[in-house]
């Protein structure tokens, strides 16, 4: 447990930010799928470093290989799909000195408390480069909800630091979301949010913000009572990854203020049969919001304490993003889709057989 | 799955709001704890109907029955704790029109979509209702916690529709949240809080709002990387109550407008050898903030669909809480225990052989 | 952990011996499954105790009480389905001396050991008491295989102490198996069990036997690699029976004395477009046999240890069954059909979306 | 699931017999664990094939890579352990008359059947190259339960064929087993049977047999109610290695021939406190048996079906072990110790906290 993730469709990760790689199995994916092995290089290069200025100038290609589970390297098996990508650029020198202080808001001393070991390089399990597991899993569950219900998984950066843009998530799309380096599907917004991204990395700093996610055309009748509701299992999903702080679905937080009869989405009849509402504050289309914050490593110096337990101060030398969310963005989605991918098979199984 | 959750304390839940009762079992309590009957009772009654006028008027007693896993009534055997309540108040005529006509916002449509088949009264498995088995087991859970670690978990009404109360994670008591029936700390602000709900349910409308919970002296080293975060596991606990929009940890949302060196806990020295910080935005002892939407089920008229796909429309008859906070404040409690036991003996399972 | 077992398909039991009652909690049984509520009622007939002379005398009636996840007591809602069994006949005065004296190779100082406290009366968890809520769990499995696949599970003693019937598993029927109160469907053999069983209680010894059970028209495609195969799921949940010490599968231990080309089964063209074989070692339908010892609770006098390490002896004073097998047919019966029923859905889940 | 194998203790294998490779995820090992790396490779070599004459001549050196959750390559960090063999030796050419016609009761069909679809060269994932991961993990494993306990798991070929040894399993060492290629400790009767497979193997046949397997000084109090009992747990574990189709635990199915007075295992006090028994058919320390059925790939011409379901026959062209027994004994400690592993963090996590 801890590094795997859902029921029928479940994932394992595996691998430290320095070592010999990171990487995936997929168990539970549906026999018979052809897999569009370019599209989950595709969604691992939205995540990796060094893809822009406003992101770690660290270069790692990050290739994946398809270890197992399919037929001719394109048709799943219905046995688990495990994929790795190999760890190139180490540089441990540049983490030296954090081996030893550790990082305030950071996982360091998490790990040295509860394991009395840690990782002494790069971030060990808590590195971003553990996400490349998920985001290439997310990609295959992508696939799969595309191919069954039509549904897409779409995120992009809603706020970066007091930078907000208001977005319609019914009208964005993919291309819109990929025209910047920023990922905010509002051009003009976008350039103001790299430029405070810039400002921000310029002073040794760094920013946080929020990000948003829409699910089109999910599958009817997904979500399970009493705990693995879809909202209980997104916000699990979400909020494991690296810096999340918050979770929102629907009207969220602001709808609280709303009294019931504002609030209450009205039923009307629709022509296909399916259910439709007025408003979409419950959730026809599934919309949820995620709070990252601020990367904890910078490089302006703080007072922390060293692992001898001696008040010291650090500053960090590596190469860190000044702003998780544009690389975040593909990550999300890619939980999302694991979740859905998951909840599909779980209804199938149970509310199928007549 | 659906109705379990957790993994080495792990419960699981049944029972509609109209049957034979409902309850909840268990599994993986260590052995050998002398457990307060009395006071699994007390937390049943703080989340019972008709505990004050602005809740309910429903009058269930809610007296829960100990199956199983008890040597003389007492002391837990290591063995499944079976809990049952049974159902006294029915009154199945009050839903009757629900039956036909879906109320907005409400599960009744989705179970439909689901399984083709509904509970046909009183909300069935959604009923507020299924979270008995919950505040039963979390306050095992808590029992637990306590003895182990000293650990107290402790939750408040922080927000009524637009009424907020300023409340300080670290000094905030129980008896000073028992004092009045809003369940806030702040008795002024309850006062205006009690007010506004009497005033929203004389419309025959509902409010909602925000629910904080602290958890004091949590054992060191819990969470595990990287799926079942602390954060991550909380969140789904929360985020499977009924009525439940938005989870925020720490800073939260608000902290996604600092910067790195303002966000950051910077480490200090202590003396018991505890790592310190100076501020809590990632958390020292834990703090969440959970968002409660209003009541879905209003006596106001509103616009819907029957059964038959028609346009109709609806105003409930039935009793119902014109604002969930103040009876959720234990179910949050709850919920936050049960992940902190699971993850105390999952800690203890990898981490204490040597 | 430990008290549930299945995946999708998932029991959860609960109950000691002496206490408020026993019984079981069903997750994840389909919607719309209209259930033979008198059928399962007819399953606990089948196991409880006092039903002829051979079994212990006790008489407990064993009405079961479906508490939840019905709509009108009859039909599923694919919510939990607990069902509940009082503790009627309890005397705990019998046990009395075995609180003190372990018994010979009964679990009471397994679970000493163990937890470091145990139920003082009756056997606690380890009673057979605790099959109730397989059994009960079980006749809804049975009637789920039915519906869907057609599927029939059948069990039979096959051999008492050194009395071995020789039965056709595609033959047998389940009136020859009721017909006679040992449960040996050949009825001659049957006449000669009981007279050994009777013996055998005389001297206040008790003996053992193999119990052999036959799915029929098992769905096609069940099973997973390679963890998860039928066999090792089918042999974890009958050696989870109390006193089971052996599981064999098609050709079993004896099949292990073939050469390949002997052991093979060949396949052979069939009408229906079905795989069909010309044997049954690997199993075109599924027959498995299984070992239990003789009951350890015996009115003989044995060499033992009482709870402060001194030597002593021990004659059981309670009612025990001389032969556990005739009561163990529905167990068997059960867990086979769990173990179908659960595979059934992962099946549907993974392979049913194209 | 399915693929993977375990609640604390838990692994993931992955890998088809051509592709990538073959691999296994560990999560859940205890931190600050020194690995011996070269034990892993050690028990790999023991269960490679080529490594004699009476096993497949097949040539692969099987080297393991560990990819993950070491520190400086020996410590465990208590994060995910991912082991990775690559495969070397290929050659689908040998396999091509298989793909088209069912090898008869070989897991093929069945693949076909479940999925529609299968790996169509050397047997896919149920290839016995799927065990690799198996004995990697478990060779973590016992190194734990060593440390931990001093508990040792030995495995040894008890009977080929019709051919068997008598072994007494306290008395028995690793030394004696590896000392001849068969792995029967009794050094004349080994002698016979390696004569036994050259014999069959000329024949182009194939034969099975038992292989026992004892646990000495496991830890006290493992195993838990009802259904996760150690006998359930190991009897599932060694049923799902491939060609397996009997498991016995103490007595086995001999023991059912005895009367409970002749059977029980008697306490007697002992100088340690611990509980000993004068006998052991219930189980101080552990002994199981397994049966293996005779190798399904054959030389000899045999009887089949092919993919278009039409007659034909089928003489296997692969290089294919005629006897399995002498690789599947690490592959039988590996699976014991697996389980044993898994069973001591559930016993430390439920009943180590007081």
């Amino acid at each position: 447990m801890g590094s795997s993730f859902g029921n029928l469709f479940r994932i394992s990760t595996f691998g430290e930010s320095h070592g010999g790689g990171v990487g995936v199995i997929v168990e539970g994916c549906p026999p018979r799928l052809d897999l569009d092995l370019e599209e989950i290089q595709r969604e691992l290069d939205r995540r990796r470093p060094g893809q822009s200025h406003i992101t770690t100038p660290r270069q790692e290609a990050d290739r994946v290989e398809v270890l197992s589970g399919l037929l001719d390297g394109t048709t799943t098996l219905g046995t688990p799909i495990a994929m790795l990508v190999r760890n190139k650029d180490q540089r441990p020198g540049d983490y030296k000195d954090m081996a030893v202080a550790f990082r305030p808001s950071h996982a360091d001393a998490t790990y040295q408390v509860k394991y009395g070991i840690q990782a002494r390089s790069g971030g060990g399990r808590a590195s971003a480069r553990e996400t490349i597991g998920r985001v290439a899993a997310g990609a295959i569950a992508k696939q799969l909800l595309r191919k069954v219900a039509g549904t897409e998984v779409l995120a992009w950066v809603k706020r970066i630091h007091t930078i907000e843009a208001s977005i319609d998530p019914q009208g964005v799309n993919l291309a819109d979301v990929e025209s910047n380096i920023v990922r905010c599907p509002d051009q003009q917004i976008a350039g103001r949010m790299v430029e405070r991204i810039e400002a921000i990395g310029r002073e040794g700093d760094s920013c946080g913000g929020v990000i948003e996610c829409v699910v089109r055309q999910p599958r009817n009748g997904l979500g399970m009572p009493v705990f693995d509701k879809l909202e209980a299992d997104l916000a699990k999903a979400v909020m494991s990854l690296p810096a999340t702080k918050g979770f929102e679905i629907g009207s969220g937080f602001d709808g609280t203020r709303l009294k019931g009869s504002e609030h209450n989405d009205s039923f009307i009849p629709a022509e296909d049969g399916r259910l439709r509402t007025v408003t979409n504050n419950s959730g026809e289309s599934i919309v949820i919001r995620v709070a990252f914050k601020p990367t904890a490593t910078i490089r302006k110096e703080q007072q922390t304490v060293d692992s001898d337990g001696n008040a010291t101060t650090l500053a960090a030398k590596g190469r860190h993003d000044p702003c998780v969310l544009p690389r975040a963005v593909p990550m999300v989605e890619a939980m999302v889709a694991l979740v859905l991918a998951d909840h599909l098979l779980r209804q199938q199984g149970q509310c199928s057989l007549w």
